[in-house]
């Protein structure tokens, strides 16, 4: 392993610019070249490829997106284009390549381990947590902070106005942002993909916390699972509430990262090196309790995140 | 003047609270008896009033929304629903009135002061800052704070992604939110009531920064002055570039009052009781440079607020 | 089990709020009376104990601090203050109890767990992360946010100035914070008490960035391995460097607690309920990995928690 | 007019990189060509300039500190060193000079205009709002902010735990940062060097809010005034109040600028540039009120700030 090549690709997730900080530093501490491919497999066929130094990556660590940029890319989809691709990383002499990014970006990585002689290594990037094979993926603990701060903010007026807000977060399969932020902001309900909703249990819930006194109901909603104004339109309906809807959007990919999060990237980023000089590929770094550790890549990406059902029921008892 | 009442009505607006402490503690002082009315004129119809004396308002100053909550009331738009407030004030033995609020309350507030012998206030509290007779209301610091933390969070997933972010903010017949939150976060274009939108130059605006390198755009939009959406496809069709509509909604109204909104509610509030003291009504108290000034009630609600163009012009130079 | 309590004491940290709003919501679902002692120890003596309902911990969990307040108590220390403090619960009828705090706090609770025939239960509230049996403490996760923003303020500044900036965290025993904010801010040296400092090395660290450009420096120092104001006098002689020194002090334990906080203490506080309900006793509520568990509370009390020394090399390496 | 310059000088200030924008976009949008001296009067001496473009610019608004660096320099207050800038700037064929920083920075730049025929305008940066003909300096709000957000965090644990805060600011000459928060936080005391201290009347102060069943505490002292650690002695001494000192040091430089000073900074620094052009020199740009106005240098450099007393008046009415 002499020469290695990073990359970032799909949507963009907080923290990763400490994972490609970590990969370049640690591999150039370790005396391998490291280049940054720009805009994901779309850079990659452009040859939009350049070498990055230690200092290249200074003051990087603690700004949101990613300084390597990100894209869709139809043409690495087909034959052709990968085999284009390949060409090119062999032109530049890359023997290794770490690629951060969710679910599609991972079953590129995992292609590119297949029909090619490059050792690959991926890490789990996306807000939404929806990558198996590891606790956390990097950019959801500053999504949900940024979920919760705004939350806050919501409560503010809804206690103000005895109104009902219905929040739409993020996470298309995976309800694990709206579940955490849910559970942390005291929210009434939860709506997740994992759980087919029953809305008149969820009104009645609404209606008994209004008797209860309480002046200000929260309910938070995975894109995934449902739209957040035919939910408001529901509970119109059943309870008489007045209700506002907030959809975050993309603020949620946004943002400084969190301490979490930095601590994260670092630690894969550097994991992903290090796998790398020791013959690795074909594997993601994800992390199981406060272990980083290689997991296959395949398997990773051919199973299903669970969501932790005890967190589910915890919210709902003590909201 | 012996005992006065605080209410805050329509609209929530952090600083509120500030406001609400600054009546009572300043009331309080001047040996002056103060009570809350819950709920603006709903509470006040329903006789919802309480003492408030100066350890009730501890610890609320650096508290979104209000203590005192708010509503819609439209009993109190006929006759027959002011009579009956007028006189439960006055079985309460109540002589001067503070009225926390935008245009829709303050309206109220000159009513009560027409046709009713009560000493009456207000003091301009609304995010979109649309009332005449002042330079700044209440909330709108923090809410501009609110709005560009949101769209520095917009700017890193744009730049990673060289996408243009289509971002609606409150402001519904005035462009103030998305002129100086534009000016302020660079964005490549503010859409704002007071100003006819050409769309063609709109969209030229936006090629000409991609050409100069420019890897995001943002476009701020009042909500008042056009559907962050249809902006949105407008630009998509001109220029192909890739857009993204945030619509930020109530998030903007909540959230810890700034230091600045802290300032200035404390100052208008106890402004306020002092003139209710000296026997002055039908005055709002608004800041006009650096001073804290009374103005004629009525003529801050007559005139329309001007956008100052030279911001719209500064906006446009500097981005 | 039919009547528990709940305390705070020692240090606060944020997040016990949440663990106390847990603790009560979680109690009575589960049909059990829930007291709040105030004050810690201090309070238990003085008999200031009340019930807590549901509503009464409504908001609470988004605030700093905790609700019932925390004390230093000698009497506590003595032998008939103790007999005196169990014939109080026991004229309560107080059958459990639940001690969120640090160190000293918990040896109070494995004392009261040895001494009476109450159940007790430990959580470990510490913003130090001190305590062995658990990965993280309630609040260490909010307080390192609260140390990277702030040093990241400090790096805006010892830029502009060229300037190196040595900065004191809390940390008495444990170099945990000044470890992962050091770590997460790319600090150019960290110093705590589990690694004896070379302070040549160190200044040779820091001449060897500026010359490769770096124009900011900092190094943090946790408050049990030296004073920051010994370690700036030192390397201004060292390395001719202008150096200012950042005591951050207090605000370490302030702050609304981070999602991570919230979730840890919400777990926490129902396990331990929990765990009062099965019989448990003379225990404390742990994480590891990802999973909640009963540790033995003398041996976490008698164990010394270790510094993860590959984070230590990885932060080396990496700035 | 054709060439002219930019730098930035003395203690830096959140908005500096707005105010730099602003003067390098509003020129270059007038044909004129800009340049940045790096590092204040000591860069100028060595010659450290270079020109910069309306790209060059981008993205710098929301970051605290300086792109222009900054530092103090000794050969600049003697003859010959100033003589040496001069020759140094004519070279570069510069006719025009805008100066950003505080008392020291601007009395040099009132030399540059009284020795040289440069055009010389200032623009007042200074977080401690300490010079006279601005209502506002560049800076104050965003440290403003930092110091509240920062006091709240304190409220938090001093609730918690019964104890006085004595927190220091900035501020040498001036009270200003430290009469508004703690206006704005409701600090029980503030301490600044405009008003003698009666160490006995604050004393009382904080016994009666103790009484009153005030659970915190705080005391805000600038640094001009008295040292936190001496007011600290004397208040545990008066009161037996456990007390905890919290120096907030340079943090309260650091930070992304708020809305008002971003505003401010361009506002301010589009000004300079057209007072440039209009051929005015020896002038400070300033605000009063809402407008932004020119001010004779000498005279500003030469009036004392007065702190508004009615403001201390009320800070004390309302705590």
């Amino acid at each position: 392993m002499k020469r290695i090549a990073v990359m970032t690709s799909g949507g963009d997730a907080p923290g990763m610019n400490a994972a490609i900080r970590a990969v370049v530093r640690y591999g150039v501490t370790k005396d391998l070249e490291v280049y940054g491919i720009m805009r994901g497999y779309a850079g990659m066929l452009e040859d939009d490829i350049k070498q990055l130094n230690f200092a290249d990556v200074g003051g990087i660590m603690e700004r949101g997106g990613t300084i390597l940029k990100t894209a869709r890319c139809q043409e690495f989809k087909v034959d052709r284009g990968r085999q284009e691709a390949y060409r090119i990383l062999k032109k530049h002499e890359i023997d290794g390549l770490v690629v951060i990014g969710g679910d599609g970006s991972l079953n590129g990585a995992a292609l590119v381990a297949a029909e090619s002689d490059l050792k690959v290594v991926g890490l789990p990037g996306s807000i939404d947590n929806d990558i198996s094979g590891t606790d956390m993926c990097i950019g959801v603990d500053t999504c949900l902070n940024t979920v919760v701060e705004n939350i806050q903010k919501l409560k503010d007026t809804a206690s103000s106005h005895e109104r009902a807000f219905i929040v739409e977060t993020m996470g298309r399969n995976c309800g694990y942002i709206a579940l955490i932020s849910g559970l942390t902001t005291g929210a009434e309900a939860i709506v997740v993909p994992e759980v087919k909703v029953d809305y008149q249990i969820l009104a009645d819930k609404l209606l008994a916390g209004k008797k209860r006194g309480k002046v200000n109901s929260i309910v938070v909603v995975a894109e995934g699972a449902a739209s957040a104004y035919t939910v408001a339109r529901y509970l119109e309906n059943k309870t008489g509430y007045e209700t506002r809807v907030t959809i975050l959007g993309h603020i949620q990919r946004g943002g400084s990262p969190t301490v979490s999060d930095r601590l994260l990237a670092s630690r894969m980023g550097s994991a992903a090196v290090e796998a790398l000089i020791n013959g690795e590929s074909n594997i993601m770094i994800g992390i199981q309790g406060n272990s980083i550790v290689p997991v296959d890549l395949n398997k990773a990406l051919q199973t299903r995140k669970e969501l932790d059902m005890t967190l589910y029921d915890l919210a709902n008892t003590l909201s």
